[in-house]
């Protein structure tokens, strides 16, 4: 038995600077080495931030992630951390020739191992992801490889990210290779019940590959997808030995008990095999071949003095979690993308009063900043529940009162019906773009899943902004988060307060309030009803046969289909904002816009 | 030798819209069969049309295809065309288990043979497009086969598509199966300049595979995406026979000498290689293996009494094609998205009316509503030229002067600088919507490429819109295109008009009118050399220092460059509009919101 503390580098990095993100390689593996780490490994293309989308055909980008690698490498080793060895994810290029049909420069989808101020390994995702909100196809070639390194007289394998996920390939040949421990950097992003199905398919790939399984996940917000942490370590039984925390940064120490590698460290043995040293090729189980590149940095084992209790973080239920990722999302998008404060429409409703809510925990409650926006059909209780707002989180409060501005539209034009309702939205709309040129404050939508579904929002109104805290969110689930959030604080979150949402916005009756005594159920079923219906139809793709087979009401099946069916062009323009489901606009659910298929009953 | 007389039916589907595909399947076939043709090929996925995008990924729509098609074949021989063969691309599935990693439904880009009532082949493409505009790893599993038939004594073989263009597969064992002819159905997007590199490319194939071939394009717009068709057929050495017209449908008729099939119409041979009837197996020469699969629907030779001369449409210019593709764009967006008319703010500058005529040629000038919107900075020439504009095309004038509105704000909020000019846009933003709403119009976003790549337009202002006719027009072609139309007309335009557009509108300085005596070359460089130096940034993808060595100006690389990766959010919400060049913002060039990516100089 040899023994290995391991640090899984759960990072945050930051698409596209890589100067940052190279720091902080440095900056987490000086804290893994003071943790006494014998092995650090860091996230899927840690070096670039992940996704890179087309930056990766960009051969300046390509070259900007080699040199940065390379230059860390000898950083890590200037600063006393070269027998460190570090596992990190990067874009690379493979040496293959221009061809229709092959991703421009051939990018890699890389992880690279670093060792005394050298690149000493270099391998690259297998199984490119291209489901989902994934295009890998577009950006990488295929890696090939499944290198195998001695480490303290441990064999150590290293895997990328979808590897693990599809049949065959590199995770299948681990097992014939022998290793002792296999890590993998992913870049995962979250989805709401997708959580056990990782750690079953990390126990169950442990166990297929009889070897231990280190799983480190990015953490972060980036465009409309959040990624979550969660990194997993299991032994070779599948069994959990520790856990990092969701939706925070982690450098996770794990002391693991490995098995000693059963060979010699002599690649002769391989040379024999196949007259190549150190290499061995498999049939991977998928129509490729797998070559398996065997390195050796240390044979003598080490021990550990004083072992580490194992970490397991406890798991967030389904509404922190969602909130929690909500949180993130926003936090990020803004700081990334260089802002400082935000600015959102106030109603006094319960989309608006969540989207503050989730501002404040994100950026805290003093660089929020919400606009009130009353016109002739605005209830009293709405200028009310607003203020309560204000007044329990602390937000800065503007009155814009749009009584004069529409009826200056009104002059030049006549509008009438949605026309009309559509003009107070887009005013509200101009006066937050406004508010934002002027001050550079982001501006965040309040538009929730099911309005965007079924189109139940105004073009450059309501939906005008730069980012969408809730748009990936049902309305039932609004209700759920917004009474979640009133029972729950939490020490990451940057407003301490607790029931920041008054009591009234939760349990009124929705309303658009663009006409008198208007109610959302007067052209809406009740959400209960139609956030069912939107499920079975967005999420799960059911077309209607099967949607009145599952027991949804004919007549709305059919009106429900139509209204999600025209709106295309709508979500077309709609800002970004978290994916939470399993199936988001846009990213996950791509329709045409023109498309003249109507499913009929 | 043998003969056949082939019809090429160059046909505009609308997606979803099956039983309108499938009526004109049969009309077009009738049309063939009065014609005298022996063999009617259709294009790629005329069933479903095309692309369909995450509709493939939907059971009940698959469902449909396939049902589809098969009616489609019943109903043509029910109505006397059943001895008329017909190749015809639909959506098809494999017998594939689900698989991670493996589309929903296992879908097929088919292509069906349908002959006597019934569905004789099947076949699928085998090289799927996941790059510039295409996501095809992401809907559909590959073809394995390529299907022979012997019709009148030739051996006819098909292929799907991207066949033709990557390397291997199907096209690459023609010549070992032995074909006299390879007919191919298409949906490839017209964009400029791809034009020669099409017929080099039928010519190259149709000389290794040692036949002629006939390669059936689509034609059409489908949301940013125009189909030019452009048919096209080569003989064995690859010489061009005919060629059908661009941008419009066509049904060309076709007379071939072709080599009679030099083998018995007898499966027994084959049988005898691999047991299988009819079936033998070809090492593709891309890793995979295809299926040659034969069948005969007729041996017996036919003479063709009157052969026809062939039709070789004569080929359109520069100019002429890109401005017939945005003609083609902005009919099929209105006509498929059940629209019947469109508005757009006419500004006198030359932008607005560039559009504003496109829109006139694409569906006449009497269904197209111009909105005139001074506000204090407009010049006195901007209004002239305006009206001029209506006086020569005929199209519907409105008047809404802006800036009682935009007092109307200014009293209730403060804004300076940018935030101010942004008012005025979306004002008038917003009395186009306001106008659509009311009165059902399409609004055209007037916006150039130029403009949309450095962010110099405001969000849900000038950019607000349904379908944004010249949103990949450079602003340089923007005049050229201008003055190409005002000394060109054209048959198929549906306004009748020389000299649509005011002289002074092309040849005034540019500016936005949103502050006093502002010109465009203010805050941005002569566009001659902003569009050069765009052209080497986004649609070369070169870095700063590639466009240093090409002779920009090292300041407006680091300037341009910095606006252009700022702008990213606003391309985000932008309508769609035609891609006519190689490659356009959203579909083509897809980079992350976030993105702290900045090439230094």
């Amino acid at each position: 038995m040899a023994h290995l503390r391991i640090a899984l580098a759960q990072t945050n990095p930051v698409v596209g600077d890589l100067s940052a993100n190279s720091a902080k390689l440095l900056d987490w593996t000086r804290q893994a080495a003071a943790g006494g780490a014998h092995l650090a490994v860091f996230t899927e293309m840690f070096v670039t931030g992940y996704p890179v989308e087309d930056l990766a055909l960009r051969s300046s980008f390509v070259d900007a992630s080699l040199a940065t690698l390379e230059q860390a490498a000898a950083r890590l080793a200037e600063e006393g951390f070269g027998e460190l060895p570090v596992v990190v994810g990067y874009l690379d290029r493979a040496d293959l020739a221009p061809r229709v049909g092959r991703p421009k420069g051939a990018p890699l989808n890389a992880a690279a191992l670093l060792h005394r101020g050298r690149v000493v390994i270099r391998t690259a995702k297998h199984h490119l992801q291209n489901y989902g909100v994934f295009d890998e196809y577009r950006y990488f070639v295929r890696g090939d490889r499944l290198p195998v390194f001695r480490l303290h007289g441990v064999d150590v394998a290293i895997a990328v990210c979808e590897d693990l996920w599809q049949e065959g390939g590199p995770v299948a040949v681990v097992a014939q290779a022998g290793a002792g421990l296999l890590v993998v950097p992913n870049a995962s992003p979250y989805e709401r019940e997708k959580d056990d199905v990782r750690l079953e398919l990390v126990a169950r790939r442990a166990r297929e590959a009889g070897c231990a399984l280190a799983y480190v996940n990015q953490v972060g917000g980036q465009d409309d997808l959040v990624f979550d942490g969660d990194s997993i370590v299991v032994d070779a039984d599948g069994e959990l030995v520790a856990r990092a925390a969701q939706f925070r940064e982690e450098l996770l120490l794990v002391d693991l008990d490995l098995p000693a590698a059963d060979r010699v460290a002599d690649p002769v043995a391989d040379r024999v095999a196949d007259r190549e040293p150190g290499r061995t090729a498999y049939d991977a189980g998928d129509g490729s071949t797998i070559t398996v590149e065997r390195s050796v940095l240390s044979s003598e084992p080490v021990t550990i003095g004083s072992p580490l209790t194992p970490s397991i973080a406890p798991r967030l239920d389904d509404l922190a979690e969602v909130y929690s990722a909500l949180v993130l999302a926003v936090r990020d998008y803004v700081a990334k993308n260089g802002f400082t404060s935000a600015i959102l429409a106030l109603s006094g409703g319960i989309d608006s009063a969540l989207t503050a809510t989730i501002a404040s925990d994100a950026i805290g409650p003093e660089r929020v900043h919400v606009v009130m926006m009353p016109s002739r059909h605005s209830s009293e209780h709405s200028v009310i529940d607003a203020e309560e707002l204000v007044r329990r989180q602390g937000v800065n409060p503007h009155l814009v009162p749009i009584n004069g501005i529409v009826t200056a539209f009104e002059k030049e034009m006549e509008l009438t019906g949605l026309a009309a309702e559509n003009l107070q939205a887009r005013v509200r709309g101009q006066v937050l773009m406004g508010l934002s040129n002027e001050h550079g404050h982001l501006v965040l939508t309040t538009g929730n899943k099911s309005e965007l579904a079924t189109g139940y929002s105004t073009l450059y109104g309501d939906s005008a902004g730069g980012f969408a805290p809730i748009k990936d969110v049902p309305k039932t689930m609004v209700w759920e988060l917004s009474r979640w959030r009133n029972a729950h604080t939490d020490g990451w979150f940057r407003m301490d307060v607790a029931r920041p949402i008054p009591e009234h916005s939760i349990t009124k009756e929705p309303s658009a309030e663009l006409r008198p005594d208007q109610c959302d159920t007067d052209s809406l079923p009740p959400y209960e009803v139609l956030d069912r219906l939107l499920d079975d139809y967005v999420e799960k793709d059911l077309g209607p046969a099967d949607l009145i087979a599952a027991g949804h009401d004919p007549g709305l099946v059919a009106r429900v289909i139509r209204l999600v069916d025209l709106a295309e062009h709508k979500r077309r323009q709609y800002p970004p904002g978290p994916k939470i489901t399993a199936k988001n606009f846009g990213r996950d659910r791509r329709v045409p816009i023109t498309n003249r298929w109507r499913e009929s009953t």
